[in-house]
C-alpha cells in the first residue's frame, strides 16, 4: 500500500466536520477560514519514540497523546481548537498500528472538536509531529507575560501524576491496583484543558501548560512577566494515588518537577478571584488549586513548613 | 545548553518582521492575524535524514530544503507565504550544525517573506518537520480538482534535474563540471514558485507541485478532476545539463518520474492561455512549457514519436 492510500484510508476523516474547513486532506495544503475578529493560534509538538513515550507504548495512546500535548498548548492560550496537521514518520507500514493510532487520535479529536485537515507520511524512526491550530477573539489570548505582583498562582488537576505514571510504565517505580492504574492513565491519556482555558480569558493574567514540570514552567511565566513567584509546598495538590505511592516528600517533588502533566498553570489578579471562584463552583471546571502568588524579584521559590526548599529541575529534552 | 536557550538563540528571529504576527516564538502558541476576505492555507512536510537527503548533507541545504518543500505546497495553492513552525529533532546539540541550518532556513525565509513563529526542539534521529501557513483571497485558491477537458498542461522549470542532482550527490550517477553543479543545485536549493503560483490565480484551473514526479503528480490532478491527460514526450523541457548527462531517453524518464523538483504543474483553459502568455512574456516568470493536455477518460498517457510509452513510477516513500 502506498503513501497516498495510507493517508486516505486512515486520516481522511478524523474529527468532526467543520464548516470553516474549505478544503481538507488531499490537496497541497488545507484551506481554512478564520472568523473575522479572531486571531489564529498555532503550535506544534513532536513525540519521539523511546524519548517521549516507551518504545512499546500502545499505538492508540500515542495517537491520543500526540494530539493532547498540542491541545494543551492551545488551552494555555485560551484558544478554541479548530484544525490539526499530522506528520507521521513510521519505520514500516503496519496497518494494525495505524488503525489503533488513528482510533486514539480520533477519540480526542472528536471530543475537542478539532478536524485533521492534512499531513505527511514518511518512512523513518517513529516520530509524530502534530500542528494544532485554534482561534481566539482578537486581543484576548492568554500569554505568559501578563503576571503582576500580588496575582494568585493556580494549577489545574494533580501535578506529578503523569510522571509517576510514566515511571510505573517503565518499571522505574513499583506499584499496583487502582493507584497504579490512575497514575498510568494520566500519562497515557492526558486531558488537555482547552475548555477551561477558554473560560480563563478575561480572568487569568498569564497562563502556561505544565509539560516540563510545574516549577520550571512557572519560571517561564516569571521570566516572561519579569516578576518572581512563591509556591507554598503545603498547598500543592497531591492526588491520593501519588501520595499513597510516593509519600508526601517525593510526591511533592514529582508535583513540582515531574513534567508531562498537561495541566494549566495560571495567575489571577485578586480583582478577578471572585469570577474564577464562580466558574470553579459551576461544576464545569477541573480541580483547581491556589498554590502561591506572584512576588517581586525574579525566579520561583518553594516554601515548606521547614523553610525554603530546592526547586526540582524540570524535564529538559536536552539535559536529561 | 538547554532546549529553551537553543530555540531562543537560533530561531527567535528568522524571516522578516510582519505586522500580522501578534505573538511569535516564545509562548505556548503563536498568535497570527489572517486578513478579512482571505483564507488560511496550511501544509506540512517532513524530511528524514538518510531518506529525503543524504546523511552527510550540508546543514544549510537541509535548512533551505525543509522550508522550500513547504513553500512549494503553498505555491501550488496560489497562496502567499506568511508564517512557519519548525519541529526539529536532533541526535545531539551541535551548535555549528544549528547555526548552519538556521542560515539556510533563514535565507529562504527572508526571500519568501515568511516568518518563523514557533516550533519544538527534541532529541532523536535527525528529522525536520515544517508547517507553512499562507493566505489566499477567499475562493481563489488553486486546487487539484479543477482540470477540464481541453485544458492545456504546463510545467515550470526543468523537471528531472533535482533527481539527477541527488543521484550525483549520492554517487549513483557520474558527472562533473558545470552540468554536475547545476543539477546538484536543483536538489540542494530548490526554488519554490510561490510568486508565480500567486500569479496563476484566476488563470490555472488546477495546480500541484511535482515533488513525487511529474507523471505521478499529474495523475493526482487527473484523479481529483476525474479526467485523463496526455503528455507529449517531445515537449518535455529537458535542461541542457540533464540532456548532456543522461541522453534524451533517460533524461525523459527522469523528467517524468524523478521527483524532488518542486516545480509547478498546472492546467490552463484555452480561454486563459493568452493571459498566461502575457505573464510569461513579462520577464517575471520562470521557464514554463506546455507539455500536453487534458483528455477524456482517466489516467496519464505519455506519447512519444514511437507511440505510447510506459509512465515511470513516481517516488513513493513507502514503495521505494
Amino acid at each position: 500500500m502506498g503513501e497516498f492510500e495510507l493517508i486516505e484510508r486512515y486520516f481522511a476523516a478524523i474529527g468532526p466536520s467543520r464548516s470553516d474547513v474549505i478544503l481538507g486532506v488531499g490537496d497541497d495544503a488545507a484551506l481554512l477560514s478564520v472568523p473575522a475578529g479572531y486571531e489564529l493560534a498555532a503550535c506544534t509538538d513532536t513525540l519521539v519514540a523511546g524519548r517521549h513515550f516507551p518504545l512499546e507504548f500502545d499505538a492508540a495512546d500515542i495517537g491520543w497523546r500526540s494530539l493532547a500535548v498540542n491541545l494543551s498548548d492551545l488551552a494555555a492560550m485560551g484558544a478554541q481548537p479548530a484544525w490539526a496537521l499530522l506528520s507521521l514518520t513510521l519505520p514500516n507500514v503496519d496497518e494494525d498500528w495505524l488503525e489503533s493510532f488513528a482510533t486514539g487520535f480520533s477519540a480526542l479529536a472528536l471530543s475537542a472538536g478539532i478536524r485533521l485537515v492534512g499531513g505527511d507520511t514518511t518512512r523513518g524512526p517513529l516520530t509524530i509531529t502534530v500542528q494544532a491550530m485554534g482561534t481566539v477573539p482578537a486581543g484576548t489570548a492568554l500569554r505568559r507575560s501578563g503576571a503582576a505582583l500580588g496575582d494568585l498562582v493556580y494549577v489545574t488537576g494533580w501535578p506529578g501524576d503523569a510522571s509517576a505514571g510514566l515511571a510505573l510504565i517503565e518499571g522505574r517505580l513499583a506499584g499496583q491496583g487502582a493507584n497504579r492504574s490512575a497514575l498510568e492513565t494520566q500519562f497515557r491519556r492526558p486531558e488537555a484543558r482547552w475548555e477551561f482555558g477558554g473560560r480563563l480569558r478575561g480572568i487569568a493574567s498569564a497562563c502556561i501548560d505544565i509539560s516540563d514540570g510545574l516549577a520550571q514552567d512557572l519560571g517561564q511565566i516569571t521570566e516572561s512577566s519579569r516578576v518572581g513567584a512563591v509556591i507554598r509546598a503545603a498547598e500543592l495538590p497531591l492526588s491520593r494515588a501519588l501520595y499513597a505511592l510516593l509519600g508526601e516528600g517525593r510526591a511533592r517533588e514529582a508535583a513540582l518537577g515531574g513534567g508531562d502533566d498537561y495541566e494549566l498553570l495560571f495567575t489571577v489578579p485578586p480583582s478577578a478571584r471572585t469570577e474564577l471562584l464562580r466558574i470553579l463552583a459551576s461544576g464545569r471546571a477541573p480541580a483547581c488549586h491556589c498554590i502561591g502568588e506572584i512576588t517581586k524579584g525574579r525566579g520561583v521559590r518553594v516554601i515548606a513548613e521547614s523553610g525554603e526548599i530546592k526547586v526540582p529541575r524540570g524535564w529538559n529534552h536536552f539535559l536529561e
